[in-house]
This record gives structure tokens, sequence and C-alpha cells, in this order.
């Protein structure tokens, strides 16, 4: 019993490291409406102001302020850094000065140099030997293990973006946890863990006892990243301020081990507002105070940045961070959880203005109080930063202490983390079916060589036949990479301090992902219920399709084709299910390419469903550009067939309607003209 | 096929790596005497009185000339040195300089360190940094998986000489390969043996193709070291000279990225043969050079060394390497495999006097030619420094291409390797036993809490009860900890150089150890045979025995005691092969303390045998000293009785006799007073 707890309700999570206990017991659902929000302070509004200089310095240098180029980032390898030591209510930045980036080498040291060198900059000479000779890192484990047939999927874009030259990310350490508990609980939790391993030394005892070896040293050394900042988290927080600063050295100490494509935040709104609830109530702080706090937390997870590479780039389109935040949802026992801090989170975006990060997404449900709904709507319209998930759904099979990470990942946090596995090309699967394993565009024999289609016409069945066995190779190939990924990223860049903030037992999804879903459907239907004509070069491979007739294109609520990109996600899941997986990883998939659907259209050849090659494909689960032609509901009914039990990872669709759509009672600070509205549906 | 195989007979060895095929096909058995040997050449003394001059040096700078304290040692980290280049004929040393130790922190870098304090050196700061920071090492990793059970035996020294702190050796690579084939061939053979790893894509074949890669990467900087000494050995040697050079650099390559506690050489004296056979036909070389060029290489494995640690130093009394090349044996065609070099080898002794390395081994059988049989004893008797092991016995289960590692270690050249496991100290188990698993000496409980045998007098059957327990908890944690080790090993200090000189599938032995079995056999039989009193302290707990009458003793070839002594090692392997081995590997023991039984000695408190607490135990499965009243002939026939079939990876006996006993015919060139020789029966 810590006197840092007095005054809330006591439970089980006294007794051992239980979050959501601590949360049902304490938070107060707040079904009021925005009128407390208090604006930003002067102080706010000055760092604020030096913040944005630095961002329009970032820019005018080319993308990147600063760059460490010598010391391998760890959560203590930097001195403290400032923006303004005074005026900052809550403090630390991954290196010692705001916006410069770390050096990640731990997941490839050529790609950390490649990071360097596109922005203008050298790593140290002797990193580079030593990363070189005595310090393995993940991608020379990958591809010291990948096999020929890998190397070519990935070379010829049937599975792309796979997280063999960055970080896998998608693991969220429940940062709320060092707040709550100090970290010191934690060491020990940990090292009660370590003692009730089993008694037989099997491999996977082993590894499990030096991975929570590896996990009390990050903690031992989160403590002390507190201490770099004069901060001591060795014990749980005391007030609402030192709740968000103690949960932010938990994610700072996070983003400074690991640089993964998603370093999502977590669920911690309503955590937090138990705090500033007591504090309140107390008169600890004021509501201007606590709002204060707030948006310096927020001020900082917009700064945070890694070193990327023009690859990468190019995949992600621009320098996404993913910093997730998951507000509102509903809880098992019926109660809403949306609280004032719910509310305080997405006002930032009037405080501060809006930005993509952190990645503020609403767990929508029907029953969050329709305050709430209003104020959302309102902040959407103003920020178009704000993102919806169907917390009706995932609260099914997630309960409530879910947290997204990235765009659609659900996971319990802090007992679920998901092995991240990017995307299979279906549609160039497709291709591959008709062309017997042949690539359309490098014309090498990428895949099995079954028995291409040689008709003139393509026959349905003859396709789909071929299209299962090519699906079904890709499934094997596929995650064969994502078991040697993983297995190496766990070898050489384990996330042990996001792992020390998770339970002991850890379920793992092994995430794959699917991208051209309806090129795939459209061009099965067209070959089903239009004509379809080959156009061969001279070796026969076919280059291109003439679509005679019309036929039904998926997006329009028509069950013809609907039915057929169900099917296909449910074979293609059935195919990767049948697979071994590492570390005994539960298969899911996503279909949720938000950017780089651009980039996997572009290397794939033309479709039998008329689109040319080179043409993105659709964004996620989204009907193709302008075929969704029978109205709004429609396209969404078409998308909301896909069965989410197979595609448990995340089903994205992304919607643009007009403000008008919306109604006019909020006032628009933005243009009238189209505005980006991501819906996620799951 | 290679024009440097011209005048050698073809075979399988042609098509596939098959050393064994090539020496069967082209060795020449010889049965003449030593006539044909010629003496060192001017400049094989001139280099020799340098080597002396350098180790006379290396003693008066206490023990060490210079160490390399910056660059972690590795196949390419240095440049060539040379005692004096223009008059070497085999080159090479394991840094720039000749004695010049290496610096080797895979292993550990605190053990690293401590070897350079404890001689007046400091290793490089960053280097220390790094290493602990960014390079986890082997020892880090074992510590982070101990348990407090293993930590407790360990330090309380039921279970001693681990090798968590240094290289676990006992690993043979098969050097000669390089001189038969040349490293690309070898190359190919790996990238062919990579290319036919199963399909799916689980951790042993993730392992397994991560590893290969290695030994891809290792076998490309053994062909730069080549370079380094302008030699190319990307092809096979055309000659004696390139051959034992090749051979060398292979075995070299081993040394500088492994410190082992053993790296033994191999069998390569009829190998090598068959290249001087060749030359000598041809006229290529005369006798006095292929002489130089033998007296050269082994005047190079004669200064092979380490950087050690005190400890390391206690425990293995100096510094030793055991370089072990073995000689002669029979084929299992029945032809001997004695040649001319055997001789040459063993000759060495006379032209460069006597040293303890490499350590020379000859497998001696009965059927080896008589006029080798003389030239061994003669040498034997000249330099006290010819190790003998029992071909007869091995040969059965091992064919004719095995080699020694260590002192009687048996392994398949290129086939098998060895997971070292030191020693339990089975004395100190059985005062565990009568103790309830409370240390003698510490007090500390490190067993489990078995009833403790209270009587004043012991009881056998109860004594005997009570110890087969304590042996089956012993064996449990024992297998344990070198289950961790050899995990750690593998994935912190792997040995990519000598496994590459290794087949595909590589039998692992799972070895383990015994100390004290003479020991335990003595005080067992004391307690069935005379009466022994306890002597207890305040709390009971037993710190002496009174042996009271007189009972039958280990080593004077009486089955009472004799048989118990087999029993137990028996016992004792039944425990050890009840437990899960990391690898799949095939569970041996050994009793062959040489030298630590001094160590373990002085840790174990009193035994029932009469034995004080602290006085050093037989060596390996010797006889207490002086025990052995009835003669020479009853003291080997007690160590006969132990069932090589449970003890498979050796059991040692050392014993001395005076020169006299051999006879009369051979001049002695040291005095007539007591020559150690180390007969090693298995």
């Amino acid at each position: 019993m810590y006197e840092q707890w007095e005054g809330f309700a006591g439970g089980n999570w006294q007794r051992e490291v239980d979050v959501r206990n601590f949360i049902q017991k304490n938070y107060t659902p707040y079904d009021g409406d925005e009128a407390f929000l208090a604006g930003p302070t002067e102080t706010t509004k000055e760092l604020w102001a030096q913040v944005m200089d630095l961002f329009q310095k970032e820019r005018e240098a080319g993308g990147v302020l600063d760059m460490d180029t010598r010391e391998p980032s760890t959560i203590t390898s930097h001195a403290a850094g400032y923006l303004d030591k005074d005026k900052e209510t809550i403090v630390g930045f991954q290196t010692d000065k705001p916006l410069k980036r770390a050096f990640h080498p731990y997941g490839g040291i050529r790609i950390a140099m490649g990071a360097c060198r596109d922005n203008g900059y050298e790593v140290d000479p002797e990193m580079v030997d030593f990363f070189t000779k005595h310090r393995k890192t993940h991608n020379d484990g990958v591809f010291d293990a990948y096999t020929p047939e890998i190397r070519a999927c990935r070379s010829n874009h049937i599975i792309t973006g796979l997280p063999d030259g960055y970080g896998r990310g998608r693991i969220i350490g429940d940062y709320r946890r060092v707040a709550l508990y100090g970290v010191n609980f934690l060491i020990k939790d940990k090292e009660a863990q370590k003692a009730s391993t089993p008694h037989v030394m099997t491999e996977d005892t082993i590894r499990e006892r030096e991975e929570l070896s590896e996990q009390i040293k990050a903690l031992k050394a989160l403590i002390e990243l507190g201490k770099i900042y004069g901060c001591d988290i060795s014990v749980p927080a005391k007030n609402v301020q030192e709740a968000i600063q103690w949960t932010y050295f938990g994610y700072l100490a996070a983003v400074k081990e690991q640089n993964g494509a998603a370093m999502s935040l977590g669920r911690t709104s309503t955590f937090i507002d138990i705090y500033a609830e007591r504090d309140l109530k107390n008169g600890t702080f004021t509501e201007e105070q606590i709002q204060e706090f707030v948006d310096h937390f927020i001020m900082k997870l917009r700064m945070v940045k890694f070193a990327r590479t023009p690859e990468y780039n190019a995949l992600f389109t621009g320098d996404p961070q993913w910093v997730t935040e998951s507000i509102g949802g509903v809880g098992i026992d019926g109660r809403h959880m949306v609280t004032k801090m719910s509310f305080r989170y997405l006002h930032t975006l009037e405080n501060l203005g809006t930005a993509p990060e952190p990645n503020l997404t609403v767990l929508w449900s029907t029953r969050l109080p329709v305050s709430f709904k209003k104020y959302c709507a309102k902040i959407s319209i103003i920020s178009s930063s704000v993102q919806y998930e169907n917390d009706d759904l995932m609260r099914v099979t997630h309960g409530d202490d879910y947290a997204i990470a990235c765009c659609v990942s659900s996971m319990r946090v802090g007992k679920e983390m998901q092995f991240f596995g990017a995307r299979a090309n279906l549609a160039k699967c497709l291709l591959y079916a008709i062309n017997g394993g042949v690539d359309e565009n490098t014309r090498k024999q990428v895949g099995p060589k079954y028995r291409p289609i040689t008709s003139e016409y393509l026959d349905y069945d003859e396709v789909r036949a071929a299209y299962s066995d090519m699906m079904q190779w890709l499934a094997g190939v596929y995650v064969n990479a994502l078991n040697i990924i993983h297995y190496m990223h766990d070898k050489y860049c384990y996330e042990r301090l996001q792992m020390a903030l998770h339970d002991r037992k850890v379920t793992r999804w092994f995430a794959t992902g699917i991208a051209g879903l309806s090129v795939v459907a459209d061009s099965l239907s067209a070959i089903k219920y239009a004509k379809v004509k080959t156009v061969r070069d001279e070796t026969g491979i076919v280059t291109d399709y003439i679509v005679e007739g019309d036929f039904p294109k998926y997006g329009n609520d028509d069950d013809r084709v609907d039915l057929i990109a169900a099917d296909i996600v449910k074979e293609f899941m059935t195919y990767i299910r049948q697979q071994y997986t590492y570390r005994g990883g539960i298969p899911t998939t996503s279909i949720l390419t938000i950017t780089s659907n651009v980039v996997y259209g572009k290397n794939t050849g033309s479709t039998p469903d008329g689109r040319k090659g080179g043409v993105p494909f659709a964004p996620g689960a989204n009907p193709m550009h302008k075929r969704d032609s029978h109205g709004a509901v429609a396209s969404l009914a078409s998308v909301a067939k896909i069965p989410f039990k197979e595609a448990q990872d995340g089903i994205s669709n992304t919607f643009s309607i007009i403000p008008d759509a919306l109604g006019k009672n909020y006032t628009v600070s933005t243009s009238d003209l189209d505005v980006d509205l991501d819906l996620k549906l799951e």
C-alpha cells in the first residue's frame, strides 16, 4: 500500500499488476459537454510556438533538423533535453535535443546509415565497423535465413513492406503501469515471474528467463531515465502531472529503444483522468493546470520522430509514427468509458491546432454519451484528425482494456502483442495464377511452375481453381518469411522495455495482411459475369486484359461480387492458418493499406477488372475508386460483408464525405472543400 | 577435378567432402623405423632459438609478453605477423606479433577485462562500453538465465569448472578440408547445404540457415586470412608445404575466432603424409625440407596462447591449450595408419626439444607396427610428452577417422562435436546425501531438503539410498546448467569457422563429467565393510568421519569396491540420460580431471573414506594416492572395470612408472628419476 494510492478505491490492482481493475474501480464516466474545458495557457502557447518554429526549420532543412550519428539509442543513452526547462510541465525527448533524431542500429546498420546519408549525415565509421563486425543486427539475421524464394517474392513485390529493414512495432507497453505502480513494484513482479519459470531448461524456458532478465534490466534503466530528468519513478505517481509524466517516461523509453513502424501509446486517457479527478477534488490542480499538462504531453508526442530511409518513406508516405491513443469505448459492465480526460485529449487539437500525431482514435460505440459524440464530430470537422474504430465489434473479443496499435490492430494492453506482418499482394497473386507463377512485370519465375491459363478468354472455374493453388503457395512463403523476421527481431532487436510492461503470459497475434482485395473481387467478377480476353506477349505471358461487357463491382452492396471478396479473405486465412507460426503466434489478417496501396499498385501489372498496370489499388478494403456508384451506404455495406473473424487484425475503409453531410450545427474552421474523415470500420 | 589432385587415387572424395575416403585411398602405411628422419635445419634452429628467447621473455614478464586490448579477435582482425618472414616455411600468428595475446570479448567482456588486468593491461574503455551496452556476451547470457539453484551449486562447488566464463572448446574443425579442397569448394558445399534445409521455417530450420550463412561468411574470411599472408587458399594445396600451411590456416582461423579451453587440431599426420609421399616421389621436396615444414608447423602450434584469468589458471594449472593431435591408430580395414609423418610429428620432440604442446597423442593399438611402438616408447622416455589412448576400444564406436579433443574426448573429425560440460563433484554429492542437502563447508542449503542421515554410525543401505536421491537431483541441475550454457554459447559465441569445417549433419555429444569417483567408491566401501562414525557440529551437520577397521579400497582389483565405482558411474549416467538435453545432444560422461582434482578436493569437506577436508581428489578415475597397494596391474584392472559405454567421453588414469620398467633398450636422455608417462586408458 503506497501513500500515493490514498483516495483510490482498493481492489485486486493493489495486490498484483492489474491496471484494468484500477480503472474499473476508480474512473468517473462523464456525460457532460465540453464547456468545462480550458484553453491553452500562455506557457503552452509559447512552447508550441517554439515547436512550430522547430518544425518549420525542420522542413527548411529538408525534413530533418539534426541526427545522432554516433551513440546508439538506449533508454539512458542521452542527457536530458528541453525546449524550455522552466516552462515545460511534462519533460523528455528521444535525444538531448528536440527533434534530433536518434541512431538506431540494432534493426540494421545499413538502414541506419541510409537514413543518415539521405539527410546528409554520416554514421561514425567506428560504429559502422562495430555493428558490421561484432554486433549483428535484425536485418543481417533475416537475410542470413531468407530463402531465394522469399527474396524473389520480396523483390517482385508479391510480398511487400516486410519489417525486415525496420522495427516491427505494433507492440504497446502498458505505460500506465509506470504511473500506477512505480518501477520498483514492476521489477519485483518480473523477478517473481522469473522465479516461476518451468524447471526443465528447454530452449523456450531459457529464452523466457533471458527475456525476463532483459526486461528487468530495462526497468532499471527506466528508473535511470527518470533520474536524468530529476524524477523518481521508482515509486508511484502522486498526482495527475506525475501520472502523465511517469506514463510518458514509459513511452519515451520505448521510443528510445525501438524505432518500430508504429509505436502506439495505448489507452491512457481514462486512466489519467482518475488522477485528475482526485487532484481536482483535493484542490491540487485547477482545470487550467491539468489541461496544460495534457497539452504539454501531447506536444511531446507530436515531436516523436525517427530517422527513416527514402524507401520507408515511399512505402508509408511521409513520416508517420502512429502514436495511436485509444479514447472512449464502453466497458463490459455497460458503463461508457468517456471521461473528462477524453475531452481534454481531443481538445489539444483546438489548443495546439490540428496534427496527425498522436493518432487520436475514438473507440466508437452507439452507447457513447451524446455530448461526447457531438464533440467528436465537431473536432473531426475542425481538425480532420480523428480516427474512429468500432468498439461494439472489438469489445466482444477484446474486452474493455484493449487499444489500437498503428491504425487498426487491436490488442489487450499489456496482455497481447502483435508480430507485424505487412502484406501479401493478392492481386498480383491472381496474375501469377494466370501466368503460371511468372511475374507479369519482371518475367521471372517467382511462384511455382503450375500450368498457366492458356485460353484466350478466361474461364471463371479454371482461374478460380488456379488462384486457390497460388494463394496456398503464397501463404506458405509469406508465413515462412514472417517466421524468420520475428525470430530474428526477438534475437537481435528485442523490445525489452515494452515487453517489461506486459504480463508474463503474452498472447502473440501473428499478423498477416492482404493488399488488392477489391481488385481481386472485381477481376473475378469480371471473369465470371463479363467476358475477359487475354492480351499476350510473344512468350505467351498475359500482359493485359480486355473486358467485354459489364460486371458487378465491389462497393455496391451486390452479393454477387461482395461475397467473392468475403470468400477470398476466408480462403486465404485458411491457408495462413495451415502454416507453422513462430512462438505459437495466432494467425490473423488485416485489410488495411492506407497509403502503401499506391506502391503496391505501381508494382502490379494490368488486372482482369480492367485496371491498368501501375494504377494504385484502392486503400484497405475500399472499393476501387469511382466504382462504388450506388451511394455511400451501399459502399459501406459491401465492406461490412468482409467477415471480421477472418480479418481480426482489422479492416480499414477510407471514406470521404463533404462536411454538409454531417449537418450544419458546427462552425467549420477549415474551408468547405472536401475534408478527409478517416472512418475505420471494424 | 583440380590439377592439385594429380597423382592421387580418385574416389568419392572427389565428388563430395570426404577426407577419410581420400586418406583411405591414398595413404602409405609405414612399417620401417626412424632411420629416415632428418634433424633440424639451421633455419629451424635459429627460429626455435628465437621462440625460446620469446618464451623466456614471456616468463620474465610474468607470463604474458603483449596483449591486444582494443581489437576484438576475428579471422581477419590482424595484419600478418612473423618471427622471421624469410626463414619461416609455415606462417601465421593469432595476432600481428608472436605471443601477443588476442582480445576475445564474445565469451564475456568482464572475463576479457580480468585477463588483461591480471597481466597489467586495460581493455580500451570504448570496447568495454560497447560490449557492455550493445553486444551481449556468452557470459552475460548465461547469467541472465541461470537459476538461483544453479548459482548455488556453482558457488558451493558441487558443480564446477562450467564453461560459462570461457569458451567451451572441444570442437575440432576438419582443418584438412582446407588443404584438400581449397575454401571455394567448401563454400559451394555449404551453399548447397543451405539450399537443402527443410521448407517450413521452424526455429530449428531458421537457426540452421543462419548458422550456415555464418559458416559461409567465416569461410570467406578464411580466404582473406590466406591473402593476408600471401596465400591463395581458395584452391587446394598443391604440395606438402601448402597442405600443412592450408591446414594450419584453418586451425589458425579457429583460434582467432575462439578461445575455447581445448582447441585441438585433429588427426592430420597421415593426411599430410600423402602429400609428402607424392612430393618425395616427384622430387618436389627432400626429407629435410619436409621435416622443416613439420618442425615449423609444430613450432607455430607451440606458440598458440590465450589470455586467461587467474581463476581459469587455478582450475587448469598453468596455461594449457590442448592442441591435441591424434597420431597412428588402425583402420577399420585392418591396415595400421602409421605413416612416415607419424614419425615426423613425434620427431619434433627431438628436433625442437620437449614441450607439452601440441598434445601429441598416439592412438594405441596392439596392432601398431613394432618399429613405431618402439619409437613411441623412446620418445616418451626422452620427452615425457606423449599421450596414449586406446584405439582398439574407440575404433569400435568411432571408426578410423576420429580424433581426441582436449585429453580424452573422442569424436569423428568433421562429423561430431562436443558440448563440453565440465564436472559434477560426486564426492560432495555424497556429503549432501548425508547432510540433507546442506553444504558441509558453507553450511548453506544447496541441495533439496531431503531427510539427513542422523545416526552416529552410517548404515550402508540408508546412505546408498539417500545418495541415489541426491545424485538424481544433481543430474537435473547439472544438465539444466549445461543446457543454458550451450544455448547461450551458440547464441553469442558460435564457432562458425569450426562448424564450417564440419558436415551439415553433426552429432552433438552432450558431455558431462564426474569428479571424486574413487573417493565415493572408497567412502561407500568404508561404510559397508568397516564402521564409519560421524562427527557432528552443534547444528548436527557431519563435519568429519572416523573410520573404524579396514575396508576394500578401489585400485586393488577388488570387485567389492571396484563394482561400487562402476555402479555409481552407471547410475549417475542413467540420471543424466533422463534429462532433456539441448539440441538433441547425446549424453556422455567422462572421468578425467587431470589437474582440477586439486581444486575440487580443496572445496570438499572430509569424506567417509577417511580423506580429510581439502585434500585433493585423485585425478580422473585414479585410485586415491597410495591406496592402490597391490601393484600396477591390480590398479589398472580396477580402473578397467569402469564401463566405457557409460563414460564414453573418456576415462583417464594418470600413471607413473620408473624408466627401468620399460626395459633398457633405449638411451634415456633425461635423468633416471621418475618420468611421468600419461597413460590414458579408455
